[in-house]
């Protein structure tokens, strides 16, 4: 039994779709979250900067004492992971290696199709991992770096949305995969028109949903969920304002935010 | 006659566009240039961040030893240009003023409209400007913040580009400006969309060149030419690294550029 909270990072609000899983699965946890939005996105920048960010996201966090740190942030997970476990003794838990597993479990034809932001895919760390979970894979990736400001901004259907989907994913549907990655926070909110593209028979897998599933099961095995019979508490932290994150973030979350605060990383 | 250089900063490669214009009107003149790509964009934050981010990027400069600074970007120029001059002897100069001198010049139907970010809108600094240059204006304004993603990723061109720039025109050409100006330093690679859409008969401001001809008058008025003969250096420095920015770079200053270093800010 352990009553720490559950720390989270992002480098903004795309985070808020694994907060809301991990509420939704273990209600009864505090959960710290952080969004670096002063310095969002981490998707178009090189590898030793988002190494950087995300080592001054985990000492924000330990400040907060938490027992668990999710790196919420597909971006963050490609490339600072190792860095990341390296440098410091508390748990780390990715947003990768869950929807690894799920795709590995669902695909039929052993064709997997993976969307992410340039560095992750570049990064090629979800190719790595299911050509070592199955070997006889064919993996097929694809950057999408307008999906993002697309969310960001609402435009999350109609005919502009339906089009750009569409040219980003053209060459996976002809790659007949029968499993798509949604492999960056923001994807899920784009899922109806991504899987009307795509069509019935490719199977979505949303990392949000993996990576929540993934952490509950961690705290079980481990003893370390929490003891309390009431519903968990939740904090958002942010590196700007809090304005902007509060207003677009209940799209993310599904819900509302109600207490957002500045934290400063004290460097 | 003034040897040291001109320091320019934007949030990341959009400045180059300015930087492009100095280097055609000012060929003698040094010119240190920072982008601060670690923390790019500026449009989507607070007004409290983007003057926090401008003040170190100030400083950065300050380093090189630099006669005037440029701030090239509009963003930074709409919200943090008077707390910079509060707090900084150096002559530091804006991209707004400019345009709007010469946007006041160009309309006829003294009906002028406005592009820029979500940042540079809000601010509402192109239209106090406007306004009191002349009062009789009509002045309307639109933020496009998908301009920037889809300039970034090199979609100047093709349908999608065409459909976006329409969605995001069609209230200002409704309006019956006769002056748009480019409040945004990406804005100039999307100029031919831009101008189809538009009409012949409205004049595009293009915020760097009327940037780039005033900066050349202050330095002549006030003796403060550089006296070498010869053609100027020109120095990049960045915050992330540099193989981003050397890559998209040459599109926005319309050469190669050589040699791009990594600055810190020593904070």
């Amino acid at each position: 039994m352990d009553n720490r909270a559950i720390g989270i990072f992002d480098s903004g609000v795309g985070g808020l779709t694994v907060a809301k899983e991990l509420i939704r699965c273990l209600p009864n946890e505090d959960i710290v979250y952080f969004g670096d939005t002063a310095r969002v996105p981490y998707g178009t920048k090189s590898k030793q900067t988002i190494i950087r960010f995300s080592v001054e996201n985990v000492l924000l966090l330990l400040r907060y004492n938490v027992k668990v740190i999710v790196v919420a942030c597909n971006t963050s997970s490609s490339v600072a992971l190792t860095k990341l476990r390296e440098n410091f003794k508390v748990p780390i838990m990715d947003v990768i290696s869950p929807g690894v597993s799920d795709a590995v479990s669902a695909t039929g034809n052993n064709r997997i199709g993976i969307i992410g932001t340039s560095a992750t895919v570049k990064s090629k760390a979800y190719q790595r991992q299911i050509l070592k979970r199955l070997p006889c894979a064919r993996v097929f990736s694809r950057g999408c770096p307008l999906f993002v400001p697309l969310v960001e901004e609402g435009w999350l259907t109609g005919r502009i949305t339906s089009e750009i989907i569409g040219y980003h994913l053209m060459d996976l549907k002809k790659n007949r995969i029968d499993t798509l990655i949604l492999g960056c926070t923001h994807y899920p909110l784009l899922r109806s028109g991504i899987s009307k593209f795509m069509g019935k028979e490719v199977r979505l897998i949303d990392s949000a949903v993996s990576t929540a599933r993934s952490v509950k099961r961690f705290l079980h095995e481990g003893g370390l969920t929490s003891g309390r019979p009431s519903a968990g508490r939740l904090s958002f932290l942010v590196s700007d304002e809090p304005a902007q994150f509060k207003s677009i973030g209940g799209k993310f979350l599904g819900r509302g935010l109600i207490k957002v605060r500045k934290a400063s990383y004290g460097v």
